[in-house]
């Protein structure tokens, strides 16, 4: 998260985001970079790499008419510029569609796709670091295990001499392994003026963004090459890339999150969101999913097959197995969620336990209350949801409803099976359900009358 | 599916599977062959294959006695051939078991194995291909990554010339890696002499099928060798072999859905069966099982740790986490299956809802109507299963138990924590519980007779 | 669980375990060795390892003041001595920890670690196999994948002639694979003569057990090298290499679960336990999890999503998906448990059925009988659990609370939605619950009352 070191916190930053894809092989009416990676927009990771980087402006080239890139542009990063690029004429008109940005000036310009999740901040500072040292132009390049149709970064004493597509490639050129990942920095004050005179002058008749280098190169200035891991500076575009991509960022958040201490006994079954917090001494077993929005304090344990969203655990916590945990649930100090119980906008106070087949919808629940197991709040009348709120110390007997909107004070007991309708005072005894009957013999009389052998 | 283009649509298919292998190491009282990968036999995937290939007539050569075995034929190939192999004397006696459907004539004969079932119709096709070019015969090789124990293929301009065993191979044979996959296709005018020209002049005293090609190439017949990848080649012989099969076949059906447009946020921890539909821009959480039968439109969303099997899910339908739909559920458009809750010849009608903790059991929901958390069909008397029936727009309040036959009409509402018996009319208001009966300071007195400490 | 054969089995052996490292790395409150590797902590499976290996004493070094290690050295090795580890002087300044295990002597003596729970009891055997032969001491070593940071074994006509540390070593001699992976046999009469003479006149002023091997070879006895493959020998220092050995060990019980004759549709998926037991024809679906002891007996199958703990299951037994075993559950044969269901020390009788949405606690429930959607025993008062019995061929109609301690006599019937508090006598019929009161139009007039629109 550090924006930069020495020189560079003192430079300005213009990030240039080309978002307009089409991504046709996603085979989606959802815009390629809205799909999602650790539950988070493609877009989004780029925007919050780029915010990592300390970018002072934000440029972000759309496809037109595309409202809602336009709303996750302003999510993840307010007040950015939005271009949309009428025509798709190449990666170089792409990055022109913000003239306006380049035009205003500052000390670097980065370019980067919305379309390559696992770009990180770290790595834009790496690729504008260069132009600090009096570089005109960094590219980003990997040593490809497989080079076949990138463009071939051709370097001299460490320096780029030109990026070769692979179609003019000579028979010793295509050996190279330097591949150009498209990302690309520009010192500011050579920018536009580079990107102008790009052309179109190849089969496909397309402004390509790498020509930048050679215009750079003819004019006597420095480019230079920033190396990346193949992996991180991959592009999505379809949806096994997407969960190639998913799985890199889910090795990464898994890995932090071990090291810091947490034990995920099967990593490889722990889906993890970027914004997942896990405490020191947590447990996670296999087989749990954490939406967006899930913080975890220090030796909590979640058993298998948990799935949370936007909740908030506090410490020594239990959950599961098969918690579910939505959002606004908040659970206090050493309280317990057991299996097949679903948590939604509510609240379990210090201690308390709901460990059994329950609904806990807009709810409020007391320290050290405990509620029976197959316990539901009627939260739904239809039309509005309503409050139930549940004392501290108080006793809800198993199989009961409470039927919003409700309380039952600190103390009181609930029967099982009741039905609750009125508010229950402090330490009151509460039952609402039918009287027993039992018919002797009435079972088998009953298998008589149905024509059922006896048992 | 392409039953073969050109010549080869016009000449006919004989297909020949040996299924009677005894499958000792599976250690199982379940003939191997009908052990599943992707919720389909082993041998119903070679059926499939085989019926994908265009085979006119299907003969399968089983172990004396397995009626199952011979249940699944009918199942996966109607009106096939069924031929025990009373005794165990090598491949080549096995396909002369089938020396009926031999000698009935015809162009082509494949010859295919009940525990390969990742072999594929294409595969099989392009292994018949070269018979229409004047083959004799055919064999498909793999290059093995470690080819110990294999039979070697040795091929001369592109003709196979021998097909060595291992043991009788000189140091150069031994280092070539294309291997023998078993599979064979032979010209229907040459098959059964050269089937019945094998001996058994070997150590083990076996009939074996490779033994066809040294008789073809010495008879100055060609034999042509077709390439196939190791992995679809392999036999299962154990139930480690088993699950690397079933992990082949899933990496092949995730990879066609992804491709399709479904998004499979973690490939790896999905299961689809071999006949799963998935629509576009369909989502699929991590932790999904589809068993066998399951239709999914499009713009669904599967939430996590959700199990289907025999499910017809309608476009912008939402279910899960932890939904179990079974045989039978039917969900209309829109319809959403919340967390715990279990339908069974079902249908959910559009818009309905049932999002907790509830099960559905030979149930019919109008549109629109609201299944409230705790809701149990009670279905079953403990002889017969009964069906329940609920309206467009009805509500029914949570923990209610319907015991069927009932009917809840549109409209009408049932208070929560009711047992429902009698039928309630369109637009009704039915209500079945306790009164609820409240004692001041009761639980302070309960707890002090129990002695117990107060709160 | 061989202990050894020939003249081993003649041979005392003393198993020196170090157990006293600070695993600060795992960033945890626990101690390193006590964290948990398919369900048994890693101390403990090294203490398995030296039991089958047939030690006759085992000497474990601890941390002072661990008391928690204290205690699982003697659940894992009762009798076994416990030395403290004062200061942190290095692993031969460990050893002599254990100075009066040595000094007791005996035959053989085998040097291990807490936090290698990987090391099998065939392992150690093999590796002191040399003593017998003559050898002094006898080193464990690997051919590393990457040797950089590891002391290479450096070795003459099958004789250790030394283990270079890397900083010493020559280029040539960092090219030597063979790396030392820390275990050590030495015989009992050389052994603390030899670690006593290890002296710390090295960079750290550590005394380093591997210095045993250069005092050896100057003394002209024989040190003898035992290979072992590298996955076994790693040690763990953090949690990213605790999940590595997790799945180690995972990857050897599924395979061997698997061999055995059970189908586990997907081994990733599966986690099991070091003491689960499965029978033949077994067949586990995906995304199971078996804590620590659990048996289940020949034709089970268990549905995807299931997690089972301390439970027992008899020969053709179902359960699953969603199926919850705590311990104490017994299932007998042919008996069933479905979706969303819980069972903590109860048993279900032969045949007997729990499919859906229940809770069963302290339960013993009789041959055949039916427990309907939604029960759930109350065993739980606030203070103390009480049982519930339920008796052969019961019928438990749905969503029933049971109000224990309660009993339900054979062939009784208690009807859907009865909360029960008394007993029910065997062939009787019970029912409690409210009578249904049923408003034509209500619902009309509700929803008109409260302003909503009408259907």
């Amino acid at each position: 998260m550090d924006s930069g070191t020495g020189e560079m916190r003192t430079r300005s930053l213009t990030a240039i985001v080309l978002a307009a894809g089409k991504g046709t092989r996603m085979r989606s009416d959802l815009p390629k970079v809205l799909h999602r990676v650790a539950g988070r927009t493609m877009l989004g990771h780029v925007l919050a790499a780029v915010r990592e980087a300390g970018a002072t402006r934000v440029a972000v080239v759309v496809e037109p008419g595309q409202e809602a890139v336009a709303r996750e542009v302003e999510r993840g990063a307010p007040g950015a510029g939005i271009y949309p690029q009428a025509e798709r004429l190449g990666t170089a008109h792409a990055v022109l569609a913000a003239r306006e940005a380049l035009a205003a000036g500052g000390h670097d310009v980065v370019i980067a796709f919305g379309d390559t999740p696992l770009i990180t901040g770290a790595t834009l500072q790496r690729l504008r670091a260069p132009l600090a040292e009096g570089a005109a132009v960094a590219v980003l390049a990997f040593e490809a295990a497989d080079s076949t149709g990138y463009g071939r970064v051709l370097t001299q004493a460490g320096r780029v001499v030109a990026i070769r597509e692979e179609k003019d490639a000579s028979e010793a050129e295509r050996g190279v392994r330097l591949c150009n990942a498209g990302l690309m920095a520009l010192a500011g004050r050579h920018a536009l003026a580079l990107l102008e005179r790009i052309g179109k002058d190849n089969a496909a008749g397309e402004y390509y963004l790498p020509d930048a280098v050679a215009l750079a190169v003819a004019d006597g200035l420095t480019v230079a090459v920033v190396p990346v891991d193949e992996a991180e500076a991959q592009g999505v575009n379809d949806r096994v890339q997407l969960s190639v991509a998913e799985a890199a960022i889910q090795a990464r958040l898994r890995r932090a999150a071990q090291l810091g201490g947490a034990t995920l006994v099967a990593p490889e079954t722990v889906f993890l969101s970027a914004d997942t917090v896990l405490g020191r001494d947590v447990l996670v077993e296999p087989h749990v999913v954490f939406g967006p929005g899930v913080t975890v304090g220090d030796r909590v344990t979640i058993h298998a097959f948990s799935h949370l969203e936007g909740a908030s655990l506090a410490q020594g916590v239990s959950i599961g197995p098969y918690a579910r945990l939505r959002p606004g649930a908040v659970l206090d100090e050493g309280s317990r969620v057991g299996n097949f119980v679903e948590l939604k906008n509510a609240r379990l106070g210090a201690g308390a336990k709901a460990n059994h087949l329950s609904y806990l919808g807009d709810s409020e629940v007391g320290p050290g209350a405990n509620i029976g197991a197959g316990t539901i709040t009627c939260n739904y009348d239809g039309v509005h949801k309503h409050r139930t709120a549940i004392g501290a110390g108080a006793f809800i007997g198993s199989n009961t409803a409470l039927v919003a909107p409700v309380s039952v004070g600190a103390g009181a007991i609930v029967g099982a099976g009741s039905v609750i309708t009125a508010n229950v005072p402090e330490d009151a005894l509460a039952v609402a359900r039918g009287r027993q009957a039992t018919r002797p013999d009435g079972a088998r009389l009953w298998r008589a009358t149905k024509g059922m052998k006896q048992k």
